[in-house]
């Protein structure tokens, strides 16, 4: 690579709000998108919410001209609405879906009927390899009491441990997406700190679009203005962060958003607004400054992060395991209640009455055995999240103990790789 | 790295069938592995079946002085099975779920409810980086007869993706595990293709142990000799696989397996039997001999490892659809059925009866359509891997119809890392 190299790209991200039958002006919205991608040539368009196969292929035909490379991630029972459509090609690609996923008995939230994923793309630019990354989390539909918040600090972690062991051979890091987290939320910041990645709307020091960056903003026609009532000026949940590796440099040179708008002002392409980053990436001379995260490791952002997170799957792994004894206890009352039904039947006293309650007595214990089943593998699931995290506090503290000096090489496996890079 | 450098590793495999109530002699089994792992002191013990905690938790604390670290990988309802004790310090661990693993309603093969995953370790050894992989692969109950072929063969493509993607700066590579499938078998050879993963045993001029390296014998009194009627000699299901980036050589020493006894002549151990590899990693000038692979693309092991795949996978996605649609007019079918038992309640006509049938009606049509969910999600899951696999067999023929000089460089993500390594 040569020394005054530099690479350029336009990314583009945006949650498309593509719910078939639900969503309002679905058609004409991915037309206006698809219009508006092939106009402006971006070497990235990462998209959610396409939960319409069909919506992709209208989008695959219409834009294959300005970006001949696709690919639509496949995953759960609806999809994980992610798709990508890159004007370079796509070397490979590969998905992770996440291992917890809301409850599927909450039918009018849905996120665990959509397999919800992270899915990487590799892609080779002038010698450079880039890993991109878009992912979905699980919705927050109440931040007063929100039941999944174990899941989505389970699904920051998954997402968080994928990017790092996927990307170590990688140049540039790139995730965009909609991670349904404000950007002081716990799994915000655990991705931040444990990835090493950027935030463009922190990094850009040329920002045009919403107030503080928003990407839901109650300009926009298509939101649902009682659930931004908490925030009446909008919430920023969807992102462009980034890295590179070390000997490399990258920074966002423009970031914009719509305004509650589309991008000429007319009725928006969804209920989130659009993110467009111009980032370059450029040689630079290998650097040495400390990370702020080598000071005190008992101080440090990552490890009190990782605290806050271990206490948050505390409190999910106790809240499943009740749930499960529960579910255990009416199994326990169920199946006696089967066995008095088959004593009364026998007698033949109230015996239509017997017969008549046998199904669905039946019915009932398959439903709560399938409810106790759900809630161990709950259990399972958070406390692998539980473990991994545990064990990598445990190293942050080994590397207290041994210095600043020995930090590094004990971390290696992440500081290496992810946090070499200066900005 | 020195140029005389040397690194040994003695690396212990078992399945250990730790079925709780169901699998014989099973305390007496754990303990005199243990003490049998104490004695030996291998680098790297991987076990697959500890389907109980407890086991694990015995083996942990009796191992303590041996082997300081130890992980179990939990997932799904029963766990993974998965667990490793390592003498050296564990860097990092991470583990992948298989997306697909068999079906619910098969309650008898239970493989669904296990939650089948690789794991990952990283361990730093000599200032090698040893990515160290574990894995258990649905199991096989019919071999005329293999419903279950489409899912293992998914499983072998995530397994070979997972470890192609999170080994790209790994200088050693392993894989040990239950693999459930015989060397010739199409998802033992994607694997090794798509990985560049070589098999100790195939590979190693000193090998003692069962005939043909078999890993499950008729001499093993735990066999279920039934299901050794189609092999009376035995099968070889249970691997070593191991490769090393370009610059090192990684050999097989010497590959041991016990022979239907403990390694003492006592009572075995499982009904699997244990390899014992102790492997030899060398620094090597780089070289550049072709790989049998870079030949005439169409003609190579891994496009035609890849069209076999694809054919496997349609297969499975057909049949999955075929269920999804059966399901499909069953729930119509019952929608009717109650439409007609309303009618037939309402009217006064046979009400008892018509009250009768509701309730399990009703159980039907959810159970059908707890079905039919799951084909969807089995057809998703499939035609996610599908996806994958004609992405590399596209760019296996674009690198052909470049010639040969241009296939590294096309190939580069999985050439260069995974196939760059002489033996």
């Amino acid at each position: 690579m040569k020394p005054n190299f530099s690479l350029r790209l336009r990314i583009f991200n945006l949650n498309c709000w593509g719910i078939p039958y639900l969503s309002k002006n679905r058609g004409d919205r991915v037309k206006r998108l698809g219009d508006f991608l092939n106009m402006e040539s971006f070497d990235l368009a990462l998209l959610e919410e396409v939960w319409s196969e069909q919506d992709f292929q209208y989008l695959r035909q219409k834009l294959l001209p300005t970006y001949p490379a696709a690919h639509y991630f496949r995953s759960g029972i609806i999809g994980s609405g992610l798709c990508v459509f890159s004007k370079h090609s796509i070397q490979e690609f590969t998905q992770h879906v996440y291992t917890l996923n809301g409850y599927p008995y909450m039918i009018h939230h849905g996120d665990w009927f959509c397999g919800k994923a992270v899915g990487l793309l590799v892609l080779h630019l002038s010698g450079l390899v880039l890993n991109a990354y878009v992912t979905h989390l699980h919705a927050e539909y109440s931040r007063q009491k929100d039941i999944y918040l174990a899941h989505r600090v389970a699904q920051a972690w998954e997402l968080a441990q994928f990017i790092h062991h996927t990307s170590k051979k990688a140049d540039v890091v790139l995730l965009c997406g909609d991670l349904n987290l404000h950007p002081k939320d716990l799994g915000c910041r655990l991705l931040k700190e444990w990835t090493g990645l950027h935030d463009a709307y922190l990094e850009t020091r040329d920002f045009k679009g919403s107030e503080e960056g928003y990407t839901m903003v109650p300009e926009n026609c298509y939101i649902n203005q009682r659930e931004l009532e908490p925030f009446p000026l909008g919430i920023r949940i969807d992102y462009v962060l980034y890295k590179a590796v070390s000997g490399l440099y990258i920074s966002c040179k423009t970031l914009r958003t719509t305004t509650g708008h589309d991008p000429h002002g007319g009725t928006p392409l969804s209920d989130h607004e659009a993110l467009m980053a111009t980032l370059c990436v450029r040689h630079s001379p290998p650097q040495h400054t400390p990370s702020p995260t080598h000071g005190s490791a008992e101080r440090s952002p990552l490890v009190s992060v990782l605290k806050e997170a271990l206490a948050e799957l505390d409190l999910g792994m106790a809240q499943a395991c009740r749930w499960a004894t529960f579910a255990g206890y009416v199994i326990g009352l169920g199946l006696l209640l089967l066995v008095l039904l088959c004593a009364l039947a026998a007698k033949g006293e109230v015996r239509e009455v017997a017969i008549l309650l046998w199904t669905p007595s039946v019915g009932l214990l398959l439903g709560v055995g399938a409810v106790y089943l759900f809630h161990m593998q709950e259990a399972k699931g958070l406390s692998r999240s539980w473990a991994e995290l545990q064990h990598v506090l445990g190293r942050a503290r080994e590397a207290q103990d041994l210095g600043p000096e020995s930090q590094p090489a004990l971390l290696l496996g992440q500081q290496e790789g992810d946090r070499s890079e200066e900005q």
